[in-house]
């Protein structure tokens, strides 16, 4: 009824086998792969890490990642699912504004999965976190019958106020930076058993989120922000809820990228739907005053009204707001 | 193949059922529950959390608790699932020496699970942070096929340095504040079909960790801590290897409570074994200078010598140094 500890090396053994007791093997193998960049004052090995949070503050956040749910294991290479795990977690810093900082990546594994496959997902998340100045600084690793990804991602405000949800205010402009409706799309592939076209469905299998993106919009002096990982329109009900406003998105201003027009017209879906409600792409969405010069990457969508709720050229939206997984 | 999100409360359906947008139903039915405490900046229900880290420094650990492995449904409440869950992450912030400020938690949960179920986890996870003077700040639900409580736990160094695994050195004294095999004998009674002695089934069911003893061996200047998660030898090994020391156990110092004697008569077990090797209780180890004064919760239970390993005696450990899971 109980299981031995060992602190053997996990290579060539099933990741499951070593797991359920936090530092020793498959956390070793994992461990070894992360960097530590500046900022991080104990690393992974100890009881927990310490990391520097240079303004006094620390932004953090949670998410999990779920097999079956999130991805798939069949449709998804591990490094892909790590990367991804990584990249929903950070945008949920630059969303605040902030810098992402640091990692904890609790990991549950099935028995008998691969040590190798683990370890590709921890390329995934190194890879996904460094260049968004991220380090792994530590992590948990126990059995279980599915795969879990936890993630805890901290961050650094740099001295500025978080932008929150809360800040719209009736006259702002609304701007997205980043992709809208290309993971939906990407899942719709796949969902049929198609595995092209390739550019959705790697969207679907990992974000490209632009994290500087966050910081700039705080610099801009963005009034609200969101990460848009349920849908646009989800996403911006928060920000709606939260200011006490209207949001309007302006559909003559919202894009639809070729390949998902291609793919909608082939399935037979309106691709704007997937551009209004389809999640996982965290793009970041945000508000600022109308006098701000915006960026290129920010792309005006619609603006902040005084009312409440989410319209759609000034009419409410017909049919869920978001929708993002896969059962 | 997709699942629609709702911003519906989550009472009397299924937990599973609002599950896997994070800020959405559950969350919001859990979050309600969780009090601010001073330092918290931004709560729950926007992107990320912001918590005040007063002396620059962030001290953050994750752990998971998984369903089957870490706990059963039938064996534990949904509270005491909580309270556990909670406590092996603030044990880990307490053993750096620091105090908690802040938790996140992760719940993955099966579609069926009822909310009552969640929402008592909750209070759980509330009831064992408070005293121990950290805020729940965040956190995300999704669906799974088993229950896992995925908890990141921060903490505060006060201006202190953190006591690493590294420092111990030879002379100075080992100490523990805490049970040691309560909840290992807990394991073994209801393993074999009983639910009696009550104190040590509660023991498995939930630990009782002194949180302010970190901070005081910090203060005493202590060289070397650690949090017995996974059994005395078995932690007291990467104290060992960290800091390139011996550590030897004074089997005569070791005291073994009348219920695990009570239990390991009946059971026809060795006791001490329990003492030596069971997990998840969460005491602290901790070394101190042999000059150094220790208050009464502190127990010398033996010292730091030149070598290398874990001693018993003198003699080296027969079998494993830790078990703590049921399979």
């Amino acid at each position: 009824v109980t299981e031995s500890t060992s602190s053997e090396a996990a290579a060539g053994r099933p990741a499951g086998d070593p797991a359920g007791t936090g530092e020793f093997g498959l956390i070793a193998a994992m461990t070894a792969l992360f960097p530590q960049h500046e900022g991080v004052l104990v690393g992974p090995g100890d009881d927990a890490a310490v990391v520097a949070a240079p303004d006094s503050r620390v932004v953090v956040t949670t998410d999990l990642l779920v097999e079956g749910r999130h991805f798939r294991r069949d449709w998804s290479q591990p490094y892909d699912v790590g990367r991804k795990a990584a990249a929903e977690n950070l945008a949920d810093v630059a969303a605040m504004g902030a810098a992402p900082v640091a990692l904890l990546v609790g990991l549950a594994v099935p028995p008998d999965l691969p040590v190798a496959w683990a370890v590709a997902l921890a390329e995934g998340l190194r890879d996904e976190a460094g260049p968004a100045g991220a380090s792994v600084v530590g992590g948990d690793t126990v059995g279980a019958d599915q795969v879990v990804v936890a993630v805890t991602a901290l961050g650094d405000l740099q001295g500025r106020a978080p932008v929150l949800r809360s800040g719209a205010r009736p006259g702002d402009v609304l701007a997205v930076c980043g992709r809208l409706g290309w993971a939906a799309a990407g899942l719709a592939v796949l969902s049929r058993g198609f595995r092209s076209p390739r550019v959705l469905v790697d969207a679907h299998r990992r974000p490209e989120v632009d994290y500087a993106a966050g910081v700039e919009a705080a610099r801009l002096g963005a009034t609200a922000m969101v990460d848009v990982s349920d849908g646009l329109l989800a996403d911006l009900g928060h920000v709606a809820a939260a200011s006490g406003v209207g949001v309007d998105v302006d559909p003559g201003r919202l894009e639809v990228p070729a390949p998902l027009r291609d793919v909608g017209g082939a399935l037979g879906v309106d691709p704007v739907q997937w551009v209004l409600t389809g999640g996982d792409d965290h793009a970041l969405a945000a508000c600022f005053p109308a006098t701000v010069q915006l960026p290129g990457r920010w792309r005006v969508v619609g603006r902040v009204e005084d009312g409440e709720g989410v319209t759609v050229g000034g009419v409410a939206h017909e049919g869920p707001a978001g929708h993002d997984h896969f059962r």
